[in-house]
């Protein structure tokens, strides 16, 4: 036996027990003829007293940092006492010990600050993992997996495997794809989610399914994405968006009472996906704070239901404003005092590339109730006034106005509102707000094909009031030029996306179970009958057999498990993560494979330009 | 709101409430100008009662097998009560009814003995799946699930994902492999098992590893063999063979506690693999009945610590045991009044080429104390007595015996022990025995080659006692016909084999921990120091910095829940199956993609030989 006890198990009640420990030593440190090892595993630390008689054996088998170790002792108690650990008050008084194994230097320190940069501990991610932070990342991802078991558990949830080995049908992102040596020139395709197989369980009558599964994605990774991700996959029948509201809110509250021990006894807000637009200009809105954005000017078909207010701005010969599709102010609380190379910063910040402004006019609410802008030229104390009103600022704030087209301006503007809650410390890693974001539009529009895209996925029925105008409509887009007016293009979405401070954390869809609306959905993104057959015959087909209505959510478990972790990094949140280029840099792979493998399969390397 | 209960909710206590159902319509009986119709979800069925004013809606709509239904109406208590069903006592008297979806007329009928052959309920598998016995089973397998994951939870055991794009490094069975775009010309490989993974988390300190984990295998399919599968993965560290065994037989008797109610309080057997292969002529052997083995002639070198009962045999001028290797006996119970026609059957079973014997001798012990057998004119009575003693048999049984080449032999006598067990009604579905297989040879010879192979796989370490053995000699073969005289010949490994009736449904190893006795390994199995680097140089690397004695084992999930659930077959246990060829017919995979995916992953198909 290699030990009775965990290094995290004795106490002071264990005092005189005779025990072995096992593990590795944190840390060797000699007084004179006494010399103390910090003995470490996953449950915690040891401190073990090798005394004088051990010295001569001790000298003949030095012990170094991370030697495995295995000790018989006595429980002593400590002269010496740790209150900082649950095992601080009793050490071993070492009467015999064995190396279990050596340990070579580390190439970086085991320690929560460590020296190791990001590469050598992704190639040394088996080191990287003793760390105590990286530990704490994935019992935390643990806890959720349990937590989210325990509660779909309880709610009737039926965990059932989908396949792994599918069939290509890309939509949106790359498959990953694996060629079929039994089917010579056919390949499988992995799944980008288990949803077709989801929803014929729904159509099997399973009721309510859940999985906690690997999807991939074979994506151009930009930074924290990764080629395989985990997502808690979910689907009910019978059920229509408010159930699955409720459902799933219950899901993360439980997940924040058993993880972090949090009360989320507060009502999780709703925002359709227009007011989430138009107020933070994003779909994902952080709501910790406040500084919505102002729409000052806007384009009238993307916000037909929102008052014009661009009166305020208009008529001033201001031509940035102008000559701008939309302009967007934000009230920045107290920073009216920001000194000139404060303001210039933020004008540099703005035209960044990844921004792409072109300027930033700012509008001083000043204490004394005047203003000082840097368009002062163009409007009269009247009028800043009359703008700052309407963007809610007080005195003492700075209003911050981005002008440009729609698109890129609401996205400049978002990120400036984020920007400017970070730096006033408005987004605190320790306060969770959720958010529901609604009522998504159904359809995107593809210019270069002249079709439509689903916004979502092909899967998502539109609200029950727009089905009628899905169905009676010819999906074709006539005159691309006037695409804004084909009835589709008003066509929303049941379809609801679950926000945690600012990141989508789940998404998903009451889905389409009837076979013409799903016949009319393939339509619309392109596909003619042969390719509706051979890509999803069988679902059309499942459809006829009796599909009970039904929808389902997907929540992205490595940002989840993350954000909860309060990091914005889902790879400290994985055990074994790949990098940028989609290699695990620790084993060393993909690599290349043997040519009997590629003739097996049937096939051949293309020449690869240099 | 689709429904205020479901279809298995409803009793006696609720009558007279207004309820609303969802479900699928299972069957339509008209009397006169009433109309039932039982309705079913996954939660049982409820019985509704359409009374004369709803036949003129029901006459516009009328209302099929599977169609999805919605009704509004109050509960009932029955005249006619079902006592089979948890419902039987009521029944719904409609006052409203949706068709939520119509069903056209499933290719076969939704019921246990459904009429509808294999390849057609494979296609249609979203309406196989809603037959009763196919839902049964996947809700045995949830709660095998379920039942697994609490057990490890308990005993500290942490699920943590390891990854699906690995690295290919073929050992026994073929890797699936994926291509990789963004490294041209380089390939993941899918795991056959998280072996080194879980191994890597041992070092890194996570003491007790658990997954409920897909692993993929490119191997011809035999019939009951899937290219993807599950398995139960565990590991852990600081352990012994010992404590491995103790914590996962507490695994499965939780298992059969939880999953069929049985307190399996019974010491579980262990045997050694060559008492094993002795008794039983199986690695696996099915030890619900006796009719054991008996040795009358065998290869000293395998069974070198047998005693030798050949003299029964010799000397009689009886060609087939003289020329034979081995020669076998079984007792069969209770069958010494077998007719000609039966002993020529079963002469006739044994010569089937998947048994390929020649003949088969037969001895049979009347109950007068008599013996009669096919080879009387070799043996006299005393002789035949000696033999049905040494046989175990007594008055009234029949013995078999087999001759021919060790391993055909013992392969045959296993497989016609189990064939006249199971005529004999030995092997019940209902009774279950666990046993553990024990010290399993290390290594098995590779002809070919030269060399040796892993029979286990190359992370399985000797037990202690054979290891200085292993480290101390050259592996290399120098003399190829005498390599049952080099040391390796005869190292044991620490390894274990779970078997339940006649199944391994568990297998495991304490693991090599030690850089150098993994490099002897390598070695031994013809890898040179290049090729140990370019596979495993990561977990040689990770044996330097402090690796713990560890061990794990890995259940086959999808073949315990079919023995569980008292099947032969897995496939009746997986959601979504595939074929014998690899395929799933349902959706239609492997099948060819775009010549633009195949470009964009630098590969091309090789001409494929018509």
């Amino acid at each position: 036996m290699f030990r009775t006890h965990t290094c995290g198990e004795l106490r002071l009640a264990n005092k005189g027990k005779e025990v072995t420990l096992s593990g590795w030593v944190q840390t060797v440190r000699k007084f004179g003829s006494i010399t103390f090892i910090d003995l470490r595993d996953r449950y915690g630390i040891t401190q073990l007293l090798f005394a004088e008689n051990l010295n001569n054996q001790l000298e003949a088998n030095p012990i170094g940092r991370e030697y495995v170790l295995q000790v018989n002792g006595s429980v002593n108690e400590r002269s010496n006492k740790n209150a900082n650990i649950p095992t601080g008050d009793i050490e071993i008084l070492v009467s015999s010990f064995t190396i279990l194994n050596k340990a070579v230097t580390p190439p970086f320190t085991i320690q929560d600050d460590t020296d190791g940069g990001d590469d050598i501990r992704m190639k040394y991610r088996f080191l990287d993992l003793r760390r105590n932070a990286v530990k704490k990342n994935l019992e935390l991802r643990y806890s959720v997996n349990r937590s989210a078991r325990n509660y779909l558990h309880e709610n009737n949830f039926m965990d059932i495997e989908t396949p792994f080995l599918i069939k290509s049908t890309p939509e949106g992102a790359r498959d990953f794809v694996v060629p079929s040596r039994m089917n010579p020139g056919q390949f499988y395709a992995l799944p980008q989610s288990p949803q077709t197989f989801k929803q014929l369980l729904m159509v099997s009558g399973y009721d309510r399914y859940y999985q906690v599964v690997k999807c991939f994605r074979d994506e151009d990774l930009r930074a924290d994405r990764q080629p395989e991700f985990t997502q808690i996959d979910c689907e009910m029948s019978f059920v229509e968006q408010e159930d699955i509201l409720m459902m799933f809110e219950g899901l993360v509250k439980r997940i924040f009472k058993d993880v972090k021990n949090i009360d989320y006894t507060d009502t999780i807000e709703r925002m359709t996906w227009e007011n989430a637009m138009w107020m933070y200009g994003n779909d994902k809105p952080d709501i910790r704070f406040g500084m919505k954005l102002c729409n000052l000017k806007f384009p009238s078909h993307t916000f037909s239901s929102q008052t014009d207010i661009s009166a305020l701005i208009n008529g001033a010969d201001f031509k940035v404003f102008d000559e701008a599709e939309t302009v967007i102010a934000i009230a920045v609380p107290g920073c009216s005092e920001y000194t000139r190379k404060q303001t210039d910063e933020l004008t540099e910040w703005v035209k960044r590339p990844q921004i792409g402004m072109k300027g930033l006019v700012f509008i001083k609410c000043n204490t004394d109730g005047t203003y000082k802008s840097s368009v002062d030229k163009f409007y009269n104390a009247d009028r800043l006034k009359a703008i700052a009103e309407a963007a809610g600022a007080n005195k003492g704030d700075l209003i911050l106005i981005l002008a440009g087209a729609e698109e890129r301006t609401r996205k400049a503007s978002s990120e400036l509102r984020l920007y400017m809650g970070q730096q006033l410390g408005l987004r605190r890693p320790d306060e969770f707000k959720l958010l529901w974001v609604l009522d998504f539009p159904l359809f995107e529009y593809a210019e270069e094909e002249n079709r439509w895209v689903a916004r979502h996925h092909p899967f998502t029925s539109p609200k029950p009031s727009d089905i009628a105008t899905m169905i009676n409509n010819n999906p074709v887009i006539e005159n691309a030029a006037e695409y804004l007016k084909h009835p589709y293009a008003n066509i929303k979405a049941n379809a609801y996306d679950m926000v945690l401070n600012g990141n989508e954390i789940g998404g998903g869809s009451i889905r389409i179970f009837q076979r013409e609306l799903q016949e009319k959905m393939f339509a619309a993104l392109g596909m003619d009958e042969a390719e509706q057959q051979h890509k999803f015959g069988f679902l059309l087909g499942a459809f006829e057999y009796g599909a009970p209505p039904h929808g389902g959510i997907a929540f992205g478990f490595d940002r989840l498990c993350a954000i909860l972790g309060g990091s914005e990094s889902i790879r400290d949140f994985i055990a074994f993560p790949k990098n940028n280029s989609g290699r695990d840099v620790m084993i060393d792979a993909p690599a290349t494979i043997d040519d009997k493998q590629l003739t097996e399969l049937n096939i051949r390397l293309a020449e690869i330009e240099k």
